[in-house]
């Protein structure tokens, strides 16, 4: 193994540790001695990658939302009508919803931490702002082709956003409670079916 | 004052240093120690009160909830048309979601504290649960007078309350990103354009 590739791995496990650690027990009750470890690196390996809990707990946060982003641009660079995009954004919802339980207390952690943190507030609202942002345009194309209602853009995408996050709190803390698949795809559908434009 | 006056008092005072506390530092940072210094009052006078931390964070998430829920009563007791009833419920959220940045930390420790705790999830869950077939009944009504389409009542219902924990969550970490109350009101609007009969 290379010197590089022995410090991706490294990395790659201090990381995974802190996701389970974090989730666990909360970001304040875990030390880096702890996530030292579970990840069987040295303090110093530790600080060779992170210089803080704060920057790892930053990194965590960056990874999570990468992945978000490959999905939606994956979705968004597709020349569709903006009812199917907004349809096929639902359905790459709706499994990440049904794995929502593992995922959530991690997620709150982010949202906890960023309403005390001036840091990890920009690190969290800027990708917020730019799905937003995304939402917004598919939006204004649906209204622009005339297939919506002339509704405002940015309000709308915010109740995308705003179903999204509401979705994934519900499904993580009450997993058997309901079909999240199937729920997210019907809520979704109201919610097009009140931008669309009346037929006459 | 009487005794029992004087006990109200200084459990009023224990409830409000510990919201304060668990908003600032989070619910693990803060020692039962710190509230009683910020409250005032002594340890043997705290555990008169509460049990314990967990049980004095429970009594906070309840008497937040019984706000919440003298609220929806009155609103519902009225004999109104659903469409008129949710438009209610919106008018209702909008200042709620307006005064939400000092909320939400609190929510998010409840939240937090839900994901891993079984007798905080109960307490949060069941009023959660309680909201929706509220709100589940409201749609049934509408969907019975011919108002709304032949929707699923309780999956419309989690609908409505994913808009809410949504909205409540971007209002409070995003305060001057928008116009919070009209949002609120415009995305409530469309959801409800979904839910209803097209007029031919």
């Amino acid at each position: 193994m290379t010197k590089q590739a022995r410090g991706d791995l490294t990395r790659q496990k201090i990381l995974q540790a802190a996701r389970s650690n974090f989730s666990r027990r909360g970001y304040d009750a875990t030390g880096v001695a702890d996530i030292c470890q579970q990840a069987g690196v040295s303090k110093g390996g530790f600080y060779h990658h992170f210089p803080s809990k704060q920057a790892l707990f930053i990194a965590l946060l960056q990874d999570w939302l990468h992945a978000l982003d490959v999905q939606i641009s994956a979705l968004t660079t597709q020349n569709t009508p903006a009812t199917v995009m907004l349809q096929n954004l639902a359905a790459l919802a709706a499994p990440l919803f049904a794995e929502a339980a593992g995922q959530v207390p991690m997620f709150l952690e982010f949202w906890n931490k960023a309403a005390r943190d001036t840091e990890v507030w920009a690190a969290t609202i800027e990708p917020y702002h730019r799905y937003r942002d995304v939402f917004a345009s598919i939006i204004q194309q649906g209204v622009e082709s005339g297939d919506f209602r002339a509704v405002a853009p940015q309000m709308m995408a915010t109740g995308l956003v705003a179903l999204g996050i509401g979705l994934l709190l519900q499904a993580g803390l009450d997993q058997d409670g309901m079909n999240w698949g199937e729920t997210t795809q019907q809520i979704t559908q109201t919610f097009l079916k009140g931008l669309q434009q009346e037929t006459e």
